[in-house]
């Protein structure tokens, strides 16, 4: 059961980073299980097949970032602060993974929304819950901001969506330049699209 | 004469529309021969490589989406009526695809930059070039803006980045939900992004 549950692990650990490196349409079964070490039939017996492993490895990610996002954005501080606090852990996530593989690699989700939304409708459903999801937790924020009169903004929905808009756009920049400091005005631009009063 | 330049345009045309509909890498040259209806000698007779076609596709595509963007953003409009154009005509653009082939194909560059920037140095240049040219034409216009009182924002540079940056987000959320109308908030939080003044 143990060596059962470890080559699970290590199917998904090897198909994560190899899709953060190339994407997911390059890759194939044969190749995962090389990196993983692992025999070629220890992935039928887990997945059905590349796009359920594809939704594994998008779960998994999500369960740990949700805990990560959770963690700062129900916390004690006041609500914008903590919506600055999501972005330094963001610039701080990225750019530990930079020192790991020595590239920014992106957010999991965006990536795989541009290479795959118009592929498989499971991983564009799934993709959209988390998005979805992400921003929920960001409007609660922007509401609680907006009550005590930090933030001006009159539609909290939108302009949830609007930040995380915005962090998937510097992320893509981020990547594009191989360089994290690229999301440092990630705040100041936050500010402005909640329409941010306190200095 | 004729016949070759027609196999090339061809070659590019179906290679982009590939692209679109799949990414790069899942993409082989054999594919694209068949797709564009050329033997696959051609191909190697226009292109050294499937990453000298990428630039190809990439450059072709540019120099039709810079004629688009100069002929807004250098129009007589009042500087943020012409950034609010050039959203409209995005979206226009996305919903004209759309009808094409079903789904938002999203924008090729941040397509590109997301799956290709940390694979290849070259796509990685170019794809820097065409961002920077994106957010220097978006910044003459916001120092237009400013300069008239309608926009409050002190770094142009950052603020032409941040509007470029969420128009990659929010496309993203276009072909994401396979649906342009996403792109309709893209006028308000810009203004916001710029501090605009006028109503």
């Amino acid at each position: 059961m143990g060596r059962t549950s470890d080559a699970k692990e290590k199917i998904l650990a090897a198909a994560r980073s190899l899709i953060e490196a190339r994407g997911y349409s390059a890759l194939g079964v044969a190749e995962i299980c090389t990196a993983a070490g692992v025999p070629k039939g220890s992935f039928y017996h887990f997945f059905d097949s590349k796009e359920s492993l594809a939704l594994a490895v998008v779960d998994e990610h999500w369960a740990a970032q949700k805990r990560d996002w959770t963690r700062v954005l129900e916390g004690d501080a006041a609500p914008l602060d903590r919506l600055r606090q999501l972005f330094e852990q963001t610039e701080a996530a990225q750019h530990t993974a930079q020192q790991g593989c020595g590239t920014v690699s992106g957010c999991l989700f965006g990536n795989l929304t541009l290479e795959l939304s118009n592929q498989t409708e499971a991983v564009r459903a799934r993709l959209q819950e988390i998005f979805e999801a992400q921003i929920d937790m960001v409007e609660s924020v922007v509401a609680e901001a907006r009550e005590r009169g930090d933030a001006t903004v009159t539609d909290t929905r939108e302009a949830a969506r609007a930040v995380v808009a915005q962090l998937e756009g510097q992320v893509l920049f981020a990547k594009l330049y191989n360089n994290t400091g690229r999301l440092s005005p990630l705040w100041q631009n936050c500010r402005a699209l909640l329409g941010a009063t306190a200095a």
